[in-house]
């Protein structure tokens, strides 16, 4: 594909170098290596029509000598626990990786097998199940381990990456590429101070900074001195250089060669800013307009000579030919727990209430889905030391507090402060290593971190998220402690399905401490992505230690005849205490307690029919949730049914109790009796 | 409820004071007034059980200093354009700005209508339909125009504020109050970074800065220095102060007296930075233990004894009443154009389409969707003086470009970088000052502003968001450029009532020029949130000038009485494509563009049942939107209906095309014709 790949290889020498001959046919080298990538950069975008080349090739020299030369990491692993890792917070650098990922012989996963990549396969950059997808994905090219391209997003994988390289001592440096047009995204600012807090010396920020932004000339507010001055001032050490000048990149990324291994409180950790070009050596590319366009024709033609004449000046005869990467020696993999072994180890509740001395809260039969779930948490943390916990603003959620204040346990803790969709991208970024990662925060906070929820679910990394005080519950602290439309958005997630038909995540909303403990243990065993809504207050416990528990199950509470009630989390109680009530209208009900989403359908069909298809779905959060995903299931079948939703329709401005809001939003257990008798015809004035 | 009130008003001094005693005695005076107004914020939190008092009363200098002294408004109307804004970002400081307002006697909602609080109506703080809720919410307190408490986001609502205020060549200010727990969240960054880049020197952030964060001893990264150093290196001139010192908190705050009448290029924008003590008065709360904490009992009497004592030391007899408020002279309003009359000013598409030279274009049949609104905005924009239109990197958007580039309307276009949360935030700041707001990013990037989302809708603004390459058509820039989730989380909103029994929100998705003309309009005219979901690419037009299109309504494109299809925006064009083959297989199909949601569901019910209850839902997005609405309008009724849903079930990962993505989405015409035969029995291979 490229024309330049041969001549780059005529041009070795072995003939001993002086150092500063030496130096100069490196540099020399180095453009040769980088106009060949720019070049073939150029050429996949036009092929494909899709990309932003001139951002892309604005990083060739950065790109060129840090997976050729700077970065120690094996071609044939890249994903080795010894191996520096590079990740793309911007993906229009994804060509650029590509080109330089197919020049190297990186595995790709072509036609169901994985095999090095070679220029050819450079063709089907952005073609349906090509290995080279437009927003790099993991399972596709080996080097890539999350999906990226959310804006701003990058550094924080970066950053969970990072720590896991601390926990497992390894001396690997992670180096996260981010480009102009991220500046504004708030979480990259969580992210940066997050480093400079847990002083993270083995995570480079690496800013490729244009005096063009996407749109305009950049203002002074995202200006190449702005960035500096804002990086030196949060307490980085910013090394700023000339981004086409390979001698400069080398002493820069040297600079951070030692830091990553210092653990000393005083080391400061280390940004780089070079200073590049948009369209660099395609002068007919290099204003503004050009930005986010791919460029085909005439104009193609253009820029491939104008590279062609950049080479001119600037490579020479004594060019060598760039060595392959690098690689640290291999580090052996720790014999991992298996995750098996661990739930074995693992106490059930009642064993972990006697071991933390709550044996009369137990007989008192109360407590916290969230003290529950801190509970399993702290017990699975002792059981296998893969695992992670991460949490905003802990003291206010608490879920963490026991795991963080064991000992043993506290270095697996990270507390992100008021962060969310920056501790996501951590989760994720610690999952992808390999870590048993549980992320928590409140319901309503949550939200922020929707799209970082969904490049998890693209990931397919396993990971736990915690969503506290979710629906009503937490009405006393106001409506903006309170969140019932995340329901809706994460049941989108549990209705999709991966690749291989599985759940793209699973919805678990726990009613009891029972239910919160064991879907804990569950889901952090499961392979993939779930999503844990905890109530708010404490709950009476429903279960008991006999009670089974699993992903993709409901259980069925009552089994009666005339109507079928689903209803799930802190509104399992409240039907519970309408049965008497309904018992005396006459009414023989089913109660399930869905649990999970999705769930077994067949199952819920087969309650259905045995209560007339009379169904009523309660929830005290938004519709959409549970009340859709009962319909869709039963819709599809073509039986008559009739199902009506009882919800939140009317968002709680205020009210001091869940109590209250329940009779605010007409879901208190008189609520329920008058429309289930309402649903049967029942006349209840009689 | 306070025991300091009638002492405050005793100490009442009419003689002559020097300049000296003069200070001295406003000092004496701002602390008793200080030390009644936490007194009273701890009593309400004690009684409500609600709250964050230490937090609030941290702040008890500067807002007294604020309300009574330095804020420039008029108790009686405190959203008089001339009025001075006081904005909390933290809902914390709530109790304390409740506790001045029924001092003060400003306006709240009580029984049914507005009156002037008392002291007395804080006992009602956080309960039910109480003027006072715990998150200020608009509709309660006259001084309350947003719903606020989303961490991290007040100065988004802030900027818009003074943006309007800018516009309207007020010289009023907009102070905005952040809390500690907020420093770390991405959206106050992005925030800040506007204000600098914007030279906006009418609103004025205030830090309550303590050296106790949320959870523990503030660490160097959210430190008081630290803060100072971020804002200044950011641009900002901070002035940073000792939060308890009535005459230095005068000094700073008089600082920007002048700045916010300044346009000038080289005036800076200013911070403020108050040195605060949590639980300040109140020794025995100081520990860092005692934030978030309600105090009751024993520990609350305390606490007052300790206010007691305070006041000792700081008050004397020369203690003057603090005056009221000092309001600017009223604003004259502006006489408002009506939109009834803009609309009727504003050009139909086919004019428009002339306007611009686009007469060819409009002949050709052929238009995006995201260029026919760009044409709305700016015909609108050009009749009516009250809107705005804002977008995230707008290059790359492209809703707003003709409306930026009208010379006459630039004034009104905000370039909000990328940075959806702030957008968002902005965006509602403007419309809650009575501005017509139209915000635009794309689908995949809004979902980061979901919480912003929300309290738009909390708030009851009108607003209409835009959401670009919706849905699978923007497959070719990466899965990172898709966005089919978002539409389950914006239906929630759809499917939500305000008090009023309106929907909380509109979803609207156009499918053509045509309708994206026309709904642009009914969006900006209609009162409260609207979300319009619009298609990557061009569409070929579908309707003409004669359709109407009005929220809450749906268009049948075809009637049959076989199978009701009911689809939207792109997929419009793909149902289409489908409809001959359904011929051929004898299909005779009822086709519904549900371009709104919520729809007329009697209307719909009826095309179902004309159509044998058959019903196939299609779009490009993960269920939980179209299919989902559908299911729950029609299993209400409890009539048999076969409801078929063919949507995203799996995450696209690459394709260089919208085709393409349908085919392996199982999407395009041939898998809806297969898909409707099956649903029909009938045997489509003979």
């Amino acid at each position: 594909m490229s024309q330049f790949s041969s001549t780059a290889k005529s041009s070795v020498s072995s003939a001993p170098l002086t150092n500063n001959s030496r130096t100069a046919s490196l540099d020399a080298s180095t453009h040769a290596k980088a106009i060949q990538l720019a070049t073939v950069t150029l050429e996949m975008c036009a092929t494909a029509g899709v990309g932003n080349p001139t951002v892309a090739i604005s990083a060739t020299h950065l790109f060129t000598t840090l997976l050729y030369q700077s970065m120690r990491w094996d071609v044939a692993s890249p994903r080795d626990a010894s191996a520096d890792r590079l990740i793309l917070s911007d993906a229009a650098f994804a060509p650029l990786l590509y080109a330089a990922c197919a020049d190297l012989g990186v595995a790709g996963f072509v036609d169901g097998s994985w095999r090095a990549l070679t220029t050819a396969d450079l063709a089907t950059f952005g073609a349906v199940d090509s290995a080279l997808p437009t927003t790099p994905t993991p399972g596709t090219l080996a080097i890539v381990e999350n999906a990226v391209g959310a804006h701003g997003a990058g550094l924080s994988l970066a950053v969970g990456h990072a720590l896991a390289a601390r926990l497992e001592s390894s001396a690997r440096r992670v180096f996260c590429v981010i480009s102009d047009a991220e500046l504004r995204e708030g979480q990259l600012s969580e992210a940066l101070a997050s480093i400079i807090e847990e002083r993270l010396t083995n995570v480079i920020p690496v800013f490729v900074a244009s005096a063009l932004s996407t749109n305009d000339r950049a203002n002074a507010v995202d200006g190449i001195e702005a960035l500096v001055n804002r990086l030196n001032a949060m307490g980085f050490e910013t090394i700023s250089f000339d981004g086409h000048a390979p001698a400069q990149i080398r002493d820069a990324v040297e600079l951070t060669a030692d830091a990553s291994q210092s653990t000393s409180k005083s080391s400061k950790p280390k940004a780089l800013v070079a200073r590049c070009i948009k369209g660099w050596g395609a002068k007919s590319l290099q204003g503004g307009s050009w930005s986010g366009r791919v460029v085909t024709g005439e104009k193609l033609a253009t820029a491939l000579q104008d590279l062609r004449n950049a080479r001119i000046g600037l490579t020479n005869a004594f060019a060598i030919e760039l060595s392959r990467p690098i690689p640290r020696e291999k580090t052996p993999q720790n014999p991992a727990v298996s995750m098996h072994a661990a739930l074995e180890a693992t106490p059930d509740f009642a064993r972990a209430m006697k071991d933390a001395d709550m044996l009369a809260v137990y007989q008192g039969g109360r407590l916290s889905t969230r003290r529950a779930m801190s509970l399993a948490l702290r017990a699975l943390g002792r059981a296998h030391g893969g695992v992670s916990v991460l949490e905003c603003d802990a003291r206010a959620n608490m879920v963490s507090d026991m795991f963080a204040a064991d000992r043993a346990l506290t270095p697996r803790f990270n507390e992100c402060r008021s962060a969310e969709s920056h501790m996501i991208g951590v989760a994720c970024g610690l999952a992808s290593a390999g870590r048993v990662a549980i992320a928590s925060a409140s319901a309503r906070s949550l939200v922020r971190a929707h799209e970082q929820l969904e490049v998890a679910a693209r990931s397919g990394v396993s990971l736990t998220v915690v969503a506290t005080n979710s629906g009503l519950g937490a009405i006393a602290e106001g409506a903006s402690a309170t969140s019932t439309n995340d329901v809706a958005w994460f049941r989108a997630i549990a209705a999709q399905q991966d690749a291989s038909g599985h759940p793209t995540g699973y919805l678990l909303q726990p009613s009891d401490a029972f239910a919160a403990y064991a879907l804990t243990l569950a889901a952090a065993a499961h392979e993939g992505l779930t999503i844990m809504r905890l109530p708010a207050g404490e709950q009476e416990f429903l279960y008991n230690a006999e009670t089974t528990f699993n992903l993709g199950k409901f259980e069925v509470l009552v089994e009666g005849r005339d109507l079928l009630i689903v209803t799930a989390g802190a509104m399992v109680h409240e039907v519970n205490r309408a049965l008497d009530d309904l018992d005396k209208a006459g009414i023989d009900a089913t109660i399930v307690d869905l649990y999970s989403l999705p769930f077994d359908e067949a199952a819920l069909l087969d309650l259905a029919n045995a209560n007339g298809g009379r169904i009523l779905v309660i929830e005290d959060n938004a519709s959409g949730a549970l009340a859709s995903s009962v319909s869709d299931a039963c819709t599809a079948a073509g039986d008559p049914f009739i199902i009506e939703s009882m919800c939140v329709r009317t968002p709680i401005v205020s009210a001091r109790s869940f109590d209250e809001a329940l009779r605010i939003a007409k879901l208190s257990a008189s609520d329920i009796v008058a429309r289930a008798s309402r649903l049967l015809g029942i006349d209840t004035k009689s």
